[in-house]
């Protein structure tokens, strides 16, 4: 119970009510959670180019050479990288930070993966192929703490000659004009495009 | 009671304390509602150029000198404009459509006050300084109908050759990428801007 009330989202009583059904669950469940547990930690290590967990020496999007080699779309946590995949419109490769900058949290930039970003940029793909990455999609969260990786990421990269994007901002699709806040219509207004 | 319950979210209940309290206020009190509710219907009209409810001829934008009367930002309802107003980011002037097309709830385009948009396009500022209009930001919705009606005025906008731009769309300010939804995480991908 102690165990089980460490994680996330649980508190006592359903550490309780997990421990119980453990204890009540078939030898074969129980087993099969431990090793899964096991698994995660010592088969599951970051993907050697773009820091996303796999199981293999490159994660999947990495290994997949239909994908755009050229493209990196630079994300936060692993579960931003997976929102994105969802949405099934972007081609690209990816860079997962492992976090964002916040000096008041002790995380500094150098906590971060971004020096291997510089480095992937400034090798190119390093296949032999001896093409270049074409674009960084800045894609942090449109937060203070997120963009202000994102600037300081840019700063690193605009010497480097590549083209650095990031993702729109505005209003949300489905939302409606009258809830939006003051910011979100600033931004509306302020990054307006051509019909 | 049954006068105070036709209005939106006023149900029987509330209608019977709303009835009760006006009838334990004071005459003044009570009479000063009823005069405001006399005056809506009376003065405030829709503003000769914007269609924004107003006491005077014009709305206090439209009579604003120090607007920048060649750029029109079109929006649904009144409250959009509000909206937009407080952020403070707008200097430009507005047009009010007084809705969206919905074929299905019988509202066609010439129910709105699109003829009068073209109309103000075409004869330009109308106060004999021959000034045209620069921009015509399109500030419906970003729902299907919104986005309907916008493609419409878009399409009648166009062989006048003035500029037609539309709100930004993508990320809200403030949100996670995380709890985006995919539609508008598409939006953000697609419509990423140079850092």
């Amino acid at each position: 119970m102690q165990e089980l009330g460490q994680l996330p989202g649980i508190g006592a009583r359903t550490a309780e009510r997990l421990a119980f059904h453990l204890l009540k669950a078939s030898d074969e469940d129980a087993l099969g959670l431990a090793e899964a547990i096991r698994d995660l930690k010592t088969l599951i290590h970051p993907c050697r180019v773009c820091f996303n967990p796999t199981e293999g020496d490159v994660c999947n999007v990495c290994g997949d050479s239909r994908r755009d080699h050229t493209t990196i779309c630079v994300v936060e946590q692993p579960k931003d990288l997976l929102a994105i995949e969802s949405t099934g419109s972007y081609q690209g490769v990816y860079h997962v930070l492992m976090g964002h900058i916040a000096p008041l949290d002790g995380i500094e930039a150098g906590d971060l993966t971004i020096d291997a970003l510089v480095a992937r940029v400034r090798t190119g793909l390093g296949d032999g192929s001896g093409e270049r990455i074409c674009e960084i999609i800045l894609a942090t969260n449109p937060t203070v703490s997120g963009d202000g990786t994102s600037l300081h990421i840019a700063s690193l990269l605009e010497p480097l000659g590549v083209k650095v994007t990031r993702l729109a901002r505005g209003l949300p699709t489905g939302g409606q004009i009258e809830y939006a806040n003051k910011t979100i219509l600033s931004d509306a207004i302020n990054e307006r495009r051509n019909f």
